[in-house]
């Protein structure tokens, strides 16, 4: 049996619909016949580098080792900001500095290189001109140093809001909203105990199916963190929460 | 020539934006190097299991024999509903047992088996933590059989609204609203006669193109069944047409 | 290493919901084992052959010699116009002869042939019918010549409106809005100068960020347009732009 094509995954927040999208996949066609592209999504929304950091974070590592993450979500094109070719835990990582690629850029071990911007690239679209270029040459096996000089600058690192721990509870923060209208923090769940949010004391239950129907609970998520959903509704359109609405957690023997 | 590669297809009402189809694509890759995945929709509207079912029914026996259809609509996702692992008609099929998979369960010689769900497994997350799995399993080749017992219990099935015969006309109903605005009916479709709909006769015709412009019709759709249109426009929204909505199909020739 | 897979690129405007691409999908994989299947969009507003074409003219040949571009925007489904498959600079079209594919006709040494529509057709669907069998075919390598008689017929052809050169100044108009609120222009770009918009003089500058936050200014973008935007905002939204709008473009050195 032949080994597996080289696999590239996608992110970025263009939409599909102006072909942005498509001139990059012809890119990389072009570049590595062979190459397998992943579509991760298209739809963060558009410059919300807090979003395609997110999104990445619960992807990268799920990958088999030698894959190519190309993440271009970059309100910063053709400034000073640096472009990226990353090598972190097996991975491959190209995009934009500017704390998107920060969850690679965080694990022990990554290294970073500057990429060259060619002269004739468009000031306007660095995913097809810079970005796939760089990562169809990984993709052809060229070895990171090839691709620019190491980036010693500080590199932009975003890191989750922490939550702090504070009179025994709790205080945390919602970080995303998700297509269900969960409201994700930045609380690692613990069994058991409430949180109290926008004004109310959710208990803290197993999963969706243990709320009434049209009662707001909060569950540990799918990402260890916990969440303020509600069964088969849009909790955060209930509650009126976005990113940043505060929580506080407070464990279930901590009572008055 | 070698054989082609296992293939899955990937039906949710996930999005894209968060992530977490990207994490199932994640498991996949990594559970089957050589897979390809094909997407079908993650734009299902968040927990409408009867829309999944619909977009199933037109696309699962297109594929070729072997291929491997991963759907996920799950609101019950945690509670005591089985998840459940299928071969029919020469296809697999994995996803949770509340109807969406009923295009595949009723056909005949359909065999379902309940998977066991992993005490790690996320209660929120079925789609990465025990359909996915169990997918790259039966694509690496293993038996249905190797992932569960026979699931005995009564499976969820939906079956369409049937329409009904009363005083020599078809009593119908609207099943869903395309993205064009058409109105997909239970009404199988038989040419000539007319179609009442929202306080309106309309005529049957061939095609979109044997209406006026602005003028609703009925037609003969791409399954079979019959559509209230309308050319270059969105029917639906014209006539105030939802899911539900009454029909009365009459024959040609059934005049006064 | 064994030659690349054939590879076909999907543009429609049907979203994915609905499950017609996943027909259309599982009729390329049943016709073309082998084949690679690469997403370009499914987003074009419904109907809307201008986003089609403008969204083709960007990607059609940046994929490799050889692949089978489909492309289905299709209100004209089911009435006279025809149906079309296309060889020109390498590349192999597939789609209805109704301005869409034009970016591709207009290139020099096109061939069109007028496909056979078969009588078990949908009048509805040729997406599923008549496009896809017909890539399907090309795919495996049939030449152009059997898929139908040579399209003698005038083609519809569609062109960009052209700018005017007028009193010293170029007179165009907005031809789109991309996703990110820029609003891209039929007039080529030189650097300097200043374009006119919605009753503002703008400066041309080179990238995004060039310009202050909430101010909008032109750039010329990735196709060598002039295009009005906002760092880090909608200048269309700001400007109440929308296609048609009309812009001037002086140049630097044309000062009073």
């Amino acid at each position: 049996m032949s080994s597996p094509a080289p696999l590239v995954t996608l992110l970025t927040d263009f939409g599909t619909a102006d072909g942005y999208v498509g001139e990059m996949k012809g890119v990389l066609k072009s570049g590595v016949p062979g190459v397998e592209i992943i579509d991760i999504t298209h739809d963060v929304p558009p410059q919300d580098v807090e979003a395609g950091r997110l999104a990445l974070a619960r992807y990268w590592q799920r990958f088999p080792p030698g894959t190519v993450h190309l993440v271009v979500v970059d309100p910063g094109v053709g400034t000073a900001r640096a472009a990226l070719a990353i090598a972190s835990a097996d991975r491959l990582l190209v995009g934009p500095d500017n704390g998107v690629l920060s969850p690679a850029l965080l694990a022990s071990g990554a290294r970073a290189v500057r990429l060259d911007v060619p002269r004739q690239a468009s000031a306007t679209f660095h995913g097809r001109d810079v970005f796939a270029p760089a990562a169809a040459a990984l993709l052809r096996g060229a070895p990171l140093a090839d691709l620019g000089a190491p980036h010693l600058a500080p590199v932009v690192r975003r890191t989750p809001v922490p939550a702090r721990r504070s009179d025994g509870a709790l205080q945390g923060e919602v970080i995303t909203i998700d297509r269900f209208g969960n409201a994700v923090t930045n609380c690692l769940g613990v069994h058991g105990g409430t949180v109290e949010v926008a004004g109310q004391v959710l208990p803290l239950v197993r999963t969706y199916a243990d709320a009434a129907l049209g009662a707001p609970v909060a569950v540990i998520g799918s990402s260890g963190l916990v969440e303020i959903a509600e069964r088969n509704g849009n909790a955060a359109r209930q509650l009126g929460l976005i990113r940043g609405s505060p929580v506080v957690m407070r464990r279930g023997d901590a009572g008055p």
